[in-house]
């Protein structure tokens, strides 16, 4: 079942693939699907094996008003990232890059689970919507690639604090911010 | 003699080692290592197998001055990876991603090759250059893995243009603007 599901989200997307068509792929019964993994949101973290759940963390995240989600998505996503999620997120990160199928995965994992619910809170379009959450997405995996892969100094040992207002400008910028959409 | 300089790059870095060193560790005299490989700077290109060199790119994107090198830094540095250096520099990154070893030898090239020599022109302490450059790098990499690695929607896809005017602001920034340093 979940072979079957990586392939139907790595293929059609999160919103594309269907718990149905899963289970249709897989031979057995939709509700065998749902009695093990429960709904699609749930199906989709163990597919990708996911270390943390966006959704609950999402609200502390939003919290505090647009003005603040620079701020408030950087410390959140360090405290994870600094915690015990960091080895099944390194290793979701160093799957991606050897293989186009877990990079779609990934992907697919970061615009459905966290940019477009982030951003989507922010009344863009769609177009508009996709490409601030991109721009902030690549600072994202920007800092993970140098704290935890590359462990550049003086970042990988920098305190989380001085890197919230390091980077919290460049965030808020990317989300509510004056910028050039990428196109 | 490559071995043996990858070994001494990762351990010692690229300013503590020496084509003495290097050579002794291989069993050969350090002329020889000098015949095939050039300087110290060649030898470490063929260690990393870097796909270009930053110091033959470096002149064009200082030429405009300190307020035009975030600019022109992310046009030189799209161009290379847009073109046939692109293989080469991923298959760097996956490497890296994958061995410890092999990400020392990055964090090596790009401490010592790019970012100390493009923010060393700038005339920090040694303290802020590092900070500086390690946020500018963090924005890079993570501009490498958006686009090329994950590809993802639209920074995948768009013109090099609007990547320039997107991301310069904040490399800008990093580079030359008021910032927390990390630490």
């Amino acid at each position: 079942m979940l072979a079957a599901a990586r392939d139907a989200f790595a293929e059609r997307g999160f919103e594309g693939a269907s718990i149905r068509g899963i289970a249709t792929a897989a031979g057995v019964d939709p509700a065998l699907v749902h009695h093990y993994f429960g709904t699609k949101d749930q199906l989709f973290l163990a597919a990708v094996q996911a270390p943390a759940d966006p959704e609950e963390l999402l609200p502390e995240v939003l919290a505090g008003g647009p003005e603040e989600l620079g701020r408030n998505l950087l410390g959140m996503f360090l405290r994870v990232w600094d915690g015990p999620a960091r080895a099944g997120g390194l290793a979701l990160v160093r799957s991606a890059v050897g293989s186009e199928w877990t990079a779609k995965l990934l992907r697919e994992f970061l615009v459905a689970r966290v940019l477009r619910r982030v951003v989507g809170t922010l009344g863009y379009s769609p177009a508009e919507r996709d490409a601030r959450g991109a721009l902030v997405g690549s600072q994202l995996i920007g800092l993970v690639m140098t704290r935890y892969v590359l462990k550049l100094e003086p970042i990988a040992s920098a305190s989380r604090e001085s890197l919230v207002e390091a980077y919290a400008p460049t965030l808020q910028r990317y989300l509510t911010g004056d910028v050039v959409l990428p196109g």
